[in-house]
């Protein structure tokens, strides 16, 4: 194989690539990267048998063939190289050498043939976002997926379209995020589990342009992102996901308007207080209209006082205060509102439009004491 | 103790004085600031016993008084403060308070009784010089102290004055670097070696204009650092400096020029290849007006040509990359002169008045494997 490409170009297509390649495996030939030049198409290729790349590169076939290379080492080298003209070539030892204005370097590689190919899936139910939505709306929801592996489907999204309406849920038992978008066309009922590992890599390489389309294409077992010059196959977390809608109301005793960025600086500075590992509420007392927030910890304590308009009750209430920053983080929003019933249920903060949720357990907290 | 000061006043002092505390001591007072208002003055201060750096903070005292603070809580607290007045207040059981608009802080304080206070210094022999030159010196030798305390004296440099010409030496036992400033006066004869780490924690504090004068004092146990608003004292490394002078030499067998970035990215790509703890050489080949540099390991090979200018001998010689690229880095030079004798001897760089010498040893390697 030969193949002569753009350093830049190469770089990019490496970079969207590996993002498929498992930080920690036994099976070496899952850390690297494929390289194919066939038919006029060069192709490079990563698969940790969950998620799997396939990106197009920009460039020349002089020879075609195929090649596997450790991903790392290829990056390293390539982010290294001058921005010039970039010649790779593979004999039929696998020996690599990739040659840039008067550099040269020679790794080995290896045959391509025990990598796990891409599975072949019909591209059905294709449904049509912009790179910029589908971004967003990752990054307002992933954040509240469960990293722990004993329930599988919360360290997954859940992914629903019912005729034009676009939602993504995610939750880990102490919180619900729900994002909805309007999507411009109508489609047949999609409910999946996407796994959110996945989803926070396509975030990275999702360009984010609001005119760069996204393709979703789904079947049983896995889901398709199609964009710019790259696949990326994703296995769809099986099993059936919560049922939340019998967890959301409109209803409410307090309903409170506050600034958000002051609300978040607020909350984040009560934390510096509280040491790693350490489970300490921030406690909210709304009256009147005035919202004073408390923490106490063995390093010290803080309160505030936040302006606030109100309806409805006073209440006491206790939040684990990473909740909180997490959400009113990703809130584009000015002002956000949050509506509360008392201090054991869980407080809504959400838009006028219900396209955001954020759903957050209170927890318990001594009253005297704090 | 009250005082009154303006946020950003304050982050900048207790980030200057918080450099000289020790990230580990079994003394919790020496992880403490010292704030101290007295006599129209607000002090901060730090001691690790090595180093001690005071500072004066602009600010309105309404009680005189001091207080030690853990120095982390309270760079913590003051970074997440809104940019406004804060008001500091400790009452007779050291409890202090933090005030900035409507937030308020508590935490608990120590009294200052036993914290190690600056040392009282004479200061004599006062040397004049711009920070900027003195940031440059530290910042051009610094890098080739030793960090293993087994020789207390590499862990220092060597800060020799005489007339007017101050010197300032590092070295490791693999390499040497020479820094050499013209001052603007004459000065008695000093001789001192000055802790390395004590000066990466000035370097960091050094606004470095060339405007900004600082002032050095030296006294048989201590140097002191005076500039701006800010007094470091660091206690001096006992001991006598080797003698460097006579590893150094004018006669050359092969002498080359090349472009700095060039070499430096080439060395630096080729360093790509070495595995962390991996000792590899890099082999400089040269002949005639080529540089070829070549480097082989368990992950590949990489083989490079740099155009050189060159005056003598042919010669092949290895080097471990880091020192090249070390010394390489801190030169500001587009081209580098670099003067070799033979592939056992030291290779030297340096420019032609001599401002910067950088001796490295080679390394042995086995030209026939390499």
């Amino acid at each position: 194989m030969q193949i002569i490409c753009n350093r830049s170009t190469l770089l990019n297509s490496v970079n969207i690539a590996q993002k498929a390649v498992p930080s920690k495996t036994t099976m070496t030939i899952l850390e690297c990267l494929i390289i194919s030049a066939k038919a006029n198409c060069i192709k490079l290729t990563a698969n940790d048998m969950e998620l799997a790349i396939e990106t197009i590169l920009d460039g020349e076939i002089k020879e075609e063939g195929s090649v596997a290379i450790n991903a790392k080492i290829l990056l390293e080298i390539i982010r290294k190289l001058p921005d010039s003209e970039v010649v790779i070539t593979t004999n039929e030892k696998y020996e690599v050498t990739i040659k840039c204005e008067k550099s040269k370097f020679s790794i080995m590689g290896k045959t391509t043939d025990e990598f796990p190919g891409i599975p072949e899936i019909k591209r059905n139910n294709k449904v049509t976002l912009s790179q910029f939505a589908l971004k967003d709306l990752i990054r307002q929801t992933v954040f509240s997926i469960s990293d722990t592996e004993t329930n599988k489907i919360m360290t997954g999204e859940l992914f629903e379209i019912s005729e034009s309406e676009f939602k993504v849920v995610s939750l880990d038992g102490h919180r619900i995020s729900i994002r909805k978008l309007q999507l411009k066309d109508s489609y047949e009922p999609i409910k999946v589990i996407v796994s959110g590992k996945a989803l926070i890599e396509i975030n990275k390489v999702l360009s984010g342009g609001t005119d760069d389309l996204v393709y979703m294409y789904f079947t049983e077992k896995h889901v398709i992102f199609e964009f710019d010059n790259t696949i990326v196959v994703s296995r769809l977390i099986e099993g059936e996901y919560y049922k939340i809608d019998q967890m959301l109301t409109n209803d409410y005793e307090t309903k409170i308007i506050a600034n958000k960025k002051e609300l978040l600086n607020c909350i984040d500075r009560a934390t510096l207080l509280v040491k790693e590992n350490e489970k300490k509420p921030i406690i909210i007392n709304i009256s009147s209209v005035q919202m004073e927030l408390r923490m106490n910890t063995s390093i010290g304590s803080m309160n505030e006082e936040i302006d606030i308009k109100k309806e409805g009750k006073d209440i006491l209430i206790g939040f684990n205060p990473k909740f909180l920053i997490d959400a009113l983080r990703v809130i584009d929003d000015e002002d956000v509102t949050i509506y509360l019933f008392n201090p054991k249920a869980p407080c809504f903060i959400k838009d006028k439009d219900e396209t955001y949720i954020y759903l957050i357990l209170p927890v318990n907290f001594n009253a005297g004491v704090n």
